[in-house]
């Protein structure tokens, strides 16, 4: 009968004296255990008791501080600006010795040859084995595996010290090699390794630092941060790193990462600044295009087609990577093969690779000689290649030289180099390094922008403004289109428009630049997944894919059409038996709890390891010899009237047979079964065939018991959806909450249950409901809807008659009353 | 007993096939529908049969169109841009307006006054007579009310075509005035309005609009263009919005808030391209720093004394702002003249502000005669105004000769400027008027950052580099820290940074503005609310206090802390009588349904209403006159023996009696009661004590019936948290699924209750508890954790101990189960 509860405001007053009270005895507490170590030192009268008592009020200073969040970003930043600057360093030593070797040997060509292949080879090499040896999970770009981290899948070894150390030393020998490969991609995995190691590392000096979520929020600013030094771009590196790993952002985390970022960015240029690199702080790349009339509005289509072109382009590659990936694992000889000597893929690769970009070769006509640094910087260069077709004579200077080839045009030097280097990079990805594709990416496509730049400028050579002055066109603003075009349309995100404006220190072009990245995200979205994702789906991480735009249909699929209904569950009054039977027939992590079959109301959920202890417990070794000495003690009574043998020995032949028949049971878990066996000191001798038959009844007595849950871990609120919670908000809640499976309930039944497989499936296509009446899902989660009042009316019929039977059992006849409850 | 369900694949199948049917089914309908439509028309073989034909053909075509996000996006953004144009257009012909009248009396000081001041007290006095006669909701910024619209509370009339009306012309009478008063609030607003009333026009063709998580996806993005085309910002302006709005932000949501933005600013700025204001797309505030060196890195210290001191600022305007709506509100007196004479208060201020602008009188201090507009483009003048010191003649030309003053210094016009406009916003921004406050705060950040650039400037006339090229000061990038800076403050958001480089067309300075606006950030989110927060508390809004940056204490407090713990619940064999009891003593709007006093398992919520009804319809008029007609019945049988009077008579005297015993009970809903009262046609004769005796028995015996509570909606899966569950994990989960109360259950047994009130006043500080041990707050969720299991299995035991009698009741006492069971 209700309680007609009030809502008291003493209440509330209580709970917060409860709290000022605990509180303040935590505070007592500390206080004196504090001047308790003070006193004792104050007592210690040595030399250095002074000494000693500061070093411990500076140690709990530092203490109470290292929890704050901000002390823990800015030692981020610095540590990744640091790890970031060092990286680029080694790198640009590794490629300047390779020119120095290649230059060196300039009188004999095969020499030449040989050093420029051989040097990517050894290092390339060398990182995949060292790799391989020391943690074969920093192997690829990180930002897959972050991304399924992030989403609260715990991913093993990814975050460790020997990830970190192989991750860093394999990057940097992979890039120095001069392979079209990316720095983004494993910086976001580095900077969160550094963010969890630096977090156990704090741990030690507070207890915030064991808090999970914590660490997941921290997690994601480091994503920002890897991105932000990696490329100089605090902001592109926060919204690059939200788009590509989080479903769901939490706004109040979005500070966190521009702090870190910002920070970290600073420190990075800060180092070039320090190093004489640069004489202020600049952008990396930076352009000085005109400000005063960056671009006419006539050039707009120009721009759309870099964007659509980009966008089947972006398309292309991921496809393009993905098949190389699928080729080699699909050709089981190249399979057994590669498999056996792990490291001759890498070398065949940078070979290839190598021999094709050799200057006085092929590469001659495909800017061979230059790295990605030097390609990028020349690309965005201010000036005009091609201004009057070829008539006109430009005056090459440093790296744009490579460019120009006596016999070829520069239109045709710029299609080689975009082919060539699109498979090579679609190609080279794949090698088991630690390795990103967004680098070599954003080169091809700045190449593609530069290419129809200068087409353009050819085509209209007093530019297009027609009153007044002249202004030419610039085909280094295609070029920046076209980068941010090709880099969005690969990894499905708008804001590689951001990180060209801050890589570029221009932001003149904004509007031509969204323009392109929106077309290219546009057409690459409905072709392909993005590279992370295709990544995901072949390394077979678990996930979640992402709801397509504009996917009516979705909003009329509902969890009934999707949830499993044949759920396993275990209930309140159930008998170990049955609790054996679940374990020995189902593979599921996590079960059910109801109160009973009849009334099916979920009361919670247990783990699978959980009812494993229980039935252990109840028939593990301490029941078994306790009831063992038990029947011992009583047969030697019996046996002392009788004869007198060796009783002793009697229990443990018990105990050994007891081992046997355990290990009949222990189909359904190793693991346990080996919990209870293991600390087993005694060899117990054989027993008797009439010993095996008690036992073994006294198993059946056992398993008929009824279980008892009181040492046991509930979940007692388990997510719970309703039948008529539709798909869009089902992938919602699944992917705010991170859940892995959620009850479907009906008034408090249980009637089924989605899991991330389920929900992957309906949302991947097989399961579409079409001409279904559109309702609003938010209200269908919150109010049932009139249109099945009738359905959950039946069901809370069920429970009301049940109930009514049994509040008023004198109108029922005993025996049925029975039946029911049982 | 458990069913040992299976996990079949086969089922999966089988509701893949249902789906299937169902779809083609579907199809088929509508295919079958259109067709008939065509035949029907074909058969009708008039003139025009062909024409009409083809018109539902395209219209079958539209339909299936304009069900597609980017069409409804395009749609949104073209309208947003060409009302942000036509306001642009109408602010600055007012403002024209008033500087030719102010420019032609320019014989008269006096003439020239009453001109100078008149005008805009003659706008802001319509723009608030106007707002306040045709909708009240349009007065103020917008922001904070989208705000609470997306956390998913419902404001009346805020989304109507009425308010749009009254935005849009009060917004443009607003700021025509000159008053310092800014556009980007109300265009948050206008944007969702815009989106709202599109999204009720285009639901006139598809069905696909009336989808409610659609049509809050859409208003997010709507946000986003508000901004992004009142600043032609559309990065800054979804960062921006996202900021402002939203706790938890959807990546998906992100693409439709780039595209709708960038397609908006776009369109905005080719129409001042169309109009000849441009000569092609830049930037609104378009500024020349130079590229190659923007600044020296020993520069860095005075920006982050502008980020610091622009904290304290924003911090100071926010407080500012509050403390002049709580002195009008507080001052009785001020209040309820002001009440009476409403439009008393817009005047007087804006009298007082253009008094002391008025340029030959104080103004000539403070550059008074430059509108917003062009006090910003002269702030972010690329010159150095203060060249060695006050000595060296700068040639001020067009507007910033206003700065320049023959007696006074440019420093002081600064300060003066600086302190007198600090005010004048904060004291504009109360006028109810639709304004906002972003661009003012955005002036004064500028001026104070030009004041310090004007200042190093004086102080290092050489510049700070020292080796080699000399590079000067260019105090218009200090301007742009300081804008971005001051306008992060107030409104606590990051993203400003981004919107000012957009502004200006330049991210040279992009180092130093990060690092302001962080800094900016941080000393003003420790002292005041945002000034949108800040609104939303004044104005009393429903909302959810952010939980602040590192407060490690919220980390420790559990919802058992800050829950309810007597909860007002039904239980399903309740009768009548408990149900009139709950209703007549609390207030709360939705009920938790229990199984029974003693299981307390939750089964579901109930809303108030639906309680009502039922209750009404059991003592409701019907019932009641059905009742009244079988006594009647039996009555005129037993009187038809005895005697014979107007038997109709009597009825219709019961039928009266009924009314005034109705009215007794009708203390916990009048419109409960008036629904079954107002309908009752014949005017009754007074009744016999006899008859409302037997009535009052009639009625205490229907109060006493068991519920039905088969035709009422229930909700079937209220969220339920567990007692362990952290704040941090409340609050999150709160926002993230806009909750407004959870109940705590421990094991399928309601414990109590969470509502946003306690949540509210446990983030505000009032409860905290302190030295307790920090556990994993996701994990406490998920796991119930070791240290409680004590606690749990106790509540388990009950449940179980109740079980075990229920279903051997043959061990216990006849008498102990009833009174158990009952």
């Amino acid at each position: 009968f209700p309680m007609y509860g009030r809502y008291t405001q003493e209440l509330g007053v209580y709970a917060k004296e409860e709290a000022a009270r605990l509180r303040e005895s935590g505070q007592r507490r500390s206080v004196s255990d504090r001047s308790r170590t003070l006193d004792l030192l104050e007592y210690d009268k040595g030399r250095c008791a002074k000494c000693r008592i500061c070093t411990v009020r500076c140690q709990k200073f530092l203490i109470s501080r290292v929890g704050e969040d901000w002390i823990f970003l800015i030692l981020l930043g610095l540590l990744m600006a640091l790890v970031s600057w060092v990286v680029d360093f080694c790198i640009a030593i590794c490629l300047q010795a390779q020119k120095w070797m290649y230059g060196g040997l300039d009188s004999n060509v095969f020499l030449q040859y040989l050093a420029w292949v051989t040097y990517p080879v050894v290092l390339i090499t060398f990182s995949a084995g060292f790799t391989q040896i020391l943690a074969p999970q920093a192997v690829g770009s990180g930002i897959p595996e972050m991304k399924t981290i992030l989403r609260g899948v715990v991913l093993k070894e990814y975050l460790t010290f020997k990830t970190f150390v192989a991750k860093v030393i394999g990057l940097t020998c992979a890039l120095g090699s001069g392979m079209p490969l990316g720095k983004e991609g494993p910086f976001v995995h580095i900077a969160s390794l550094c963010a969890a190691l630096l977090s156990k590392f704090m741990s030690l000096f507070g207890g915030i630092y064991e808090n999970e979520s914590r660490n997941i929020e921290m997690l994601a600013a480091a994503c920002a941060v890897g991105v932000g030094c990696c490329f100089a771009a605090p902001i592109g590196g926060v919204l690059f790193s939200i788009e590509v790993t989080s479903t769901f952002f939490a706004v109040r985390n979005y500070w966190r990462g521009f702090f870190a970022a910002t920070f970290s960015a600073f420190i990075f240029r800060v180092l070039a600044v320090w190093n004489r690199d640069e004489e202020t702080i600049t952008a990396l790349f930076k352009t000085r295009f005109r400000l005063d009339f960056p671009f006419d509005l006539q050039e707009l289509p120009a721009f759309a087609v870099i964007g659509i072109a980009s966008g089947f382009g972006g398309a292309l590659f991921v496809y393009l990577n993905r098949l190389i990936v699928q080729f080699i694992r699909k050709q089981k000889a190249i399979n057994r093969f590669l498999m056996k000597k792990r490291l001759l893929y890498p070398a065949l690769v940078t070979l290839l690779v190598s021999t094709l970009t050799f200057p006085p070769g092929f590469g001659q006509f495909m800017a061979g000689k230059l790295t990605q640094k030097e390609s990028l910087v020349t690309l965005l260069d201010n000036r005009t290649w091609a201004k009057q077709g070829i008539a006109e004579e430009f005056d090459y200077i440093g790296h744009s030289q490579a460019w120009k080839h006596p016999q070829v045009n520069v239109f045709v030097t710029l299609v080689l180099f975009i082919v060539m280097k699109f498979w090579m990079s679609a190609l080279a990805t794949t090698i088991p390094v630690p390795c990103g594709a967004f680098m070599p990416v954003f080169v091809i496509g700045a190449a593609f922008g530069r290419l129809v730049g200068e087409s353009m400028a050819a085509w209209f050579p007093d530019g297009i403004h027609t009153d007044g002055t002249i202004y030419p066109i610039v085909p280094g603003g295609y070029a920046v289109v076209g980068a941010a075009a090709l880099s969005g349309a690969v990894t499905h995100t708008v804001s590689t428009a951001v990180i060209v404006f801050e890589l570029t220190g221009q932001i003149s072009h904004i509007l031509p630049v969204m323009i392109a990245v929106i077309l290219a995200n546009a057409v690459a979205q409905s072709l392909q997944p993005s590279l992370y994702d295709s990544i995901i789906r072949i390394k077979k991480l678990p996930y979640l894919p992402e709801l397509g735009w504009g996917h009516h249909e979705k909003y009329n699929i509902r969890v009934e059409d999707i949830m499993v209904r044949d759920v396993r569950y275990i209930t309140l009054n159930c008998c170990y038996r049955d609790l054996q039977n679940v374990l020995l027939t189902g593979h599921l992590k996590t079960l059910a709890l109801v109160e009973s079959a009849e009334s099916m109301i979920l009361l919670g959920s247990i783990e699978r390891a959980q009812l494993q202890s229980l039935l252990s417990q109840q028939l593990g070794r301490p029941k078994r010899l306790e009831y063992i000495r038990e029947r011992a003690v009583a047969e030697k009574k019996r046996l002392s009237v009788m004869s007198n043998p060796g009783s002793d020995d009697g229990s443990q032949r018990v105990s050994q047979e007891v081992r046997f028949q355990v290990r009949g049971h222990c189909g359904w878990r190793e693991e346990v079964c080996h919990v209870y066996l293991s600390s087993q000191p005694p060899p117990p001798p054989p027993c008797s065939p009439l010993c095996v038959l008690q036992i073994s009844e006294w198993e059946e007595m056992q398993l008929d018991e009824q279980v008892n849950f009181n040492n046991c871990k509930i979940d007692p609120a388990p997510f719970q959806l309703v039948e008529r919670t539709s798909l869009h908000k089902t992938h919602t809640i699944f992917s705010l909450l991170g859940l892995d499976h959620a009850y479907v309930t009906s008034i408090g039944r249980l009637i089924g249950v989605v899991s991330l497989k389920e929900l992957r499936k309906a949302i991947e296509g097989s399961v579409t409901v079409k001409g279904v009446k559109v309702r609003p899902p938010l209200a269908s989660f919150r109010d049932s809807g009139t249109s099945s009042s009738e359905n959950e009316a039946t069901e809370l019929h069920k429970l009301w008659d049940r109930h009514k039977s049994m509040s008023l059992p004198r109108e029922h006849t005993p025996s049925e009353s029975d039946e029911k409850s049982q």
